[in-house]
């Protein structure tokens, strides 16, 4: 069960995108007609594309042509192709193959040249990949083509999310819509998560990269379910602005613009930790005064990958004495005698002594609650960071031991 | 419940070392006659020592404290004061002032100068440290020192230890015994562990230095039960031989001594991961093939702290794609087509392929025995490094987030 998600709105056009899905077994032939497990995403016209990937070293082979088609043709992609069920990774030899089958299928039924298609597969890793189905389903997706398809599409590319995962926002008259994927192994650096983001405004993919860069150093980045990092992550940002024709942005309707992408990131980030597989709470975590945003992350993600404050979240116990561990094992240069800590409004510790008005009661009634925010003071300077996470359950232990059975 | 604990010979007495305990209701004075939490080391002849300590930033005193006096007296140690039931750690302003009592108070109850006594206090961080409480116990395990006392030494410094741990090793006429306790927040780098290590081999402070610190990084370093660090680690070993006026060792002797030194402290922290909150299996990882011992240590605990692969082993499953996924992630540059993986005497993975013998009932066979080991080779070197881990289940949950309660 997911913590608190929040309602969606259903999502919004973007000029010069259409999305199809099919019914293909990916995980196994029994699958087949009973759920969706492809995603096609067209741009016929063409668009500039962008994209950020896992950081784990073995790297599944989508995610090596991924960022090699982009090298050469980030300027003109016109089509993304992604299935769920099977991440064709660690299989040995046959995965740089049937990557570029999944490639050439999908290029085959968008009617487009395959070096101008980008591809994601998520789900179990180390089985043969099923490209006989999925090539039988491809014509399906080709041929269910919609602009209306984001919601279908957010289904398709499920794995163990409850639910479907998507958010559009608008900056003047262009629109910004979003998919993604992921409850499990989320952590900071990309992990086994899918997003696919689509906009009509009209920006180059020189421009596009280094923004989708900082938005996802401050929306997928920071948060954080386990702390494991996948094979296969991969965020794309396309926007057929310029291929529709629009005149291009000047540079504050671009800054506009990276707001707006940034706030869809956290919001597309934030129900994947409210999704996170067996949490009960979701828990924000504000770090101030950091000599970095860089620091700031660094201290924040450390609190949120730590087991033992995970489990206390997990137990509605403030045993902050935790979080100040967490702190120390951040990596970063910390002064135990200028760190603050307050959980919602409830001081903790100010100049790292326990604050006189402190009772234990206090921060237990907060830590009780499903939702709350620990406030993080380093003492060190003036930047900051924010980080989500969930906390560490039985429930998550059960999904995890039992996942392939 | 531990996972097969090893069954323990009495250990041995070390000449020139008697030890004393006493019950104090460190964290609660109604534990007072209940329980021992108070720990003397004396060695009034004096002592060589060295000390490995806690990479945490967040340093309690008696950390700080003993650095300290390891710079000035290494070569003149007459006491280690250690308590359990609170860490003395994340108290703020008075946190330095009662690891210095609680030092001052050991050398009266030993009769010995404040500036050769060592300490350690492990337990609940955060909460006022009940100096007054040990004060009035040191008398009694000041008046019941004796050569025998290393047995309820181990129990003394027990917290969530389901078991007393120590062990004794001779090295020719020379003896080496130790203690130790930690069961949660196990992790490299030292975490919320105390180990006191104590010898007659004749072996002056300088060479037991780097001596301690190799061991140490090939036994405590290498266990890792839920990969967080703790404020308070410390590992200690003292050396009579030289104030007994014993000659000192030759290279050929230290070299034997160091051998077993490690195995000794390679026993102590196998018998950690046994203890592991809530561990149901013990886990061996051993990594081969690595451009260095470093980067096999750094995928072994990359492996071991990974929460997808503990729970894998606790739900019994062969899933070895995480395994794979959590090599990727160590760090170190790794080839993908290099990597070979064994569980057991089963082969799974050779040059990045999926073994053409292996079955999944193999692979499953192995990850539902209580003990095994995994064997990678990253084919890029002929370095090695043993790691020794457990699984992550509910109970370890249950323990940590009720643990204050």
């Amino acid at each position: 069960m997911p913590v608190n998600p929040p309602s969606l709105q259903t999502p919004l056009h973007v000029p010069g995108f259409r999305i199809g899905t099919a019914s293909c077994g990916v995980k196994s032939p029994k699958d087949k007609g009973k759920r969706t497990d492809l995603m096609l995403l067209s741009c016929e016209a063409g668009a500039h594309a962008a994209g950020v990937f896992t950081q784990n070293r073995m790297r599944a082979a989508c995610v090596a042509l991924g960022e090699n088609t982009l090298v050469n043709s980030a300027a003109n992609i016109r089509a993304v192709i992604a299935n769920a069920g099977n991440a064709n990774a660690g299989v040995g030899d046959m995965e740089r193959q049937w990557a570029q089958e999944l490639i050439d299928a999908a290029a085959g039924a968008a009617g487009v040249a395959a070096e101008h298609v980008l591809s994601a597969s998520t789900g179990v890793i180390g089985t043969p990949f099923p490209i006989d189905r999925i090539r039988e389903g491809m014509q399906d997706a080709a041929g269910n083509l919609s602009p209306d398809g984001w919601e279908q599409a957010a289904n398709a590319i499920r794995t163990t999310d409850t639910f479907a995962k998507y958010a559009s926002r608008k900056v003047g008259d262009y629109t910004i819509t979003g998919i993604c994927k992921g409850s499990g192994m989320i952590h900071p650096n990309m992990a086994t998560m899918l997003a696919f983001i689509a906009t009509d405004a009209p920006l180059h993919a020189e421009t596009l990269q280094p923004m989708l860069k900082r938005a996802a150093n401050r929306s997928f980045n920071c948060i954080s379910v386990d702390g494991d990092t996948s094979t296969n992550d991969t965020l794309y940002l396309l926007s057929s602005g310029l291929d529709l024709g629009y005149e291009g942005l000047d540079a504050d309707q671009a800054g506009a613009f990276e707001e707006e992408l940034t706030a869809l990131c956290i919001d597309l980030a934030q129900m994947i930790v409210h999704d996170g597989e067996g949490v009960s709470k979701f828990v924000t975590i504000e770090v101030g005064g950091a000599a970095s945003e860089e620091d700031a992350r660094k201290v924040g993600r450390s609190i949120a990958i730590s087991p033992l404050v995970k489990t206390a979240f997990a137990g509605s116990d403030a045993n902050w004495g935790r979080i100040l561990s967490a702190i120390g094992n951040s990596g970063i240069e910390v002064n135990q005698n200028s760190v603050g800590l307050k959980a919602d409004d409830v001081t903790i510790l100010e100049s790292g002594n326990l604050h006189a008005g402190y009772a234990d009661a206090d921060g237990m009634a907060v830590f009780a609650k499903d939702e709350f925010t620990l406030h993080v003071d380093l003492g060190m300077g003036d930047f900051s960071s924010t980080v989500w996470t969930g906390d560490l359950t039985h429930e998550y232990i059960v999904i995890n031991a039992e996942y392939r059975t």
